[in-house]
């Protein structure tokens, strides 16, 4: 009775396919969110543990609460966040339940409020029991 | 007979120990190999592959061929290659088969050369048949 054992394997063989369709509703809503000004629902995307980091200018961020107290710290008001927009240039596959996602954002803002700015994203993505999550973020200009 | 599923099942059950020592050689290697002048050594940490990626302050440099010439073309002569040295914040497993490194790079440089350079990176690596390989880089300053 070998069957079981071949139904088991199957899926690890396949390539997996990238988690196009889902990764893109999710930065829809994560754009949504900061054009709403709301960071809390804009932090939905990223994974809710301690170990998710995000890499900018400054360094790293480690874990979600202080990922979001940074958002918060220098996104302060409606003026500083401005009106983001995002460029999905790449979702890719690394397995079954990770995905990369390659991107670049723009953010429209009135000079008294920091000016214009834009960038480049690597986000990688975890598939968990909540769906698929942003365990690490790399913001560059 | 059950006990095939189980141990078919066991091993993705466990949580995914980071190959430190493993990505620690690579890193090293690389970084001896770019400083003894050798691009395509240094590039034998990345997946030779297609859809690996690099994703720098131009934009994305797509498969292993591109991103060796791209480094072949920045840097064309060994004092533009000048001294580099790793420093490694993280590594971190994402499942059996896929971990992150965060990093930073310091190279000492010549004026003349394009004088001192430094920055951080993040790394995502896949375990191929190969060992331990880089399917994207994203460096910024």
């Amino acid at each position: 009775m070998r069957w079981p054992q071949i139904f088991f394997l199957f899926p690890l063989l396949l390539p997996a396919a990238p988690p196009e369709a889902e990764l893109r509703a999710l930065m829809d809503a994560k754009q949504q969110a900061w054009n709403r000004g709301d960071i809390p629902a804009f932090m939905a995307a990223y994974e809710k543990a301690p170990e998710i980091t995000f890499l900018g200018a400054s360094g790293i961020t480690r874990g979600h609460q202080a990922v979001l107290e940074r958002y918060q710290k220098n996104y302060s008001t409606r003026e500083k966040m401005g009106k983001l927009t995002f460029q999905i240039d790449e979702i890719r596959a690394l397995g079954t339940d990770t995905a990369l996602l390659l991107g670049r954002f723009a953010l429209e803002r009135s000079e008294s409020a920091g000016g214009p700015s834009s960038g480049r994203f690597t986000l990688v993505w975890k598939k968990t029991a909540a769906g698929w999550r942003i365990v690490h973020d790399h913001t560059s200009p």
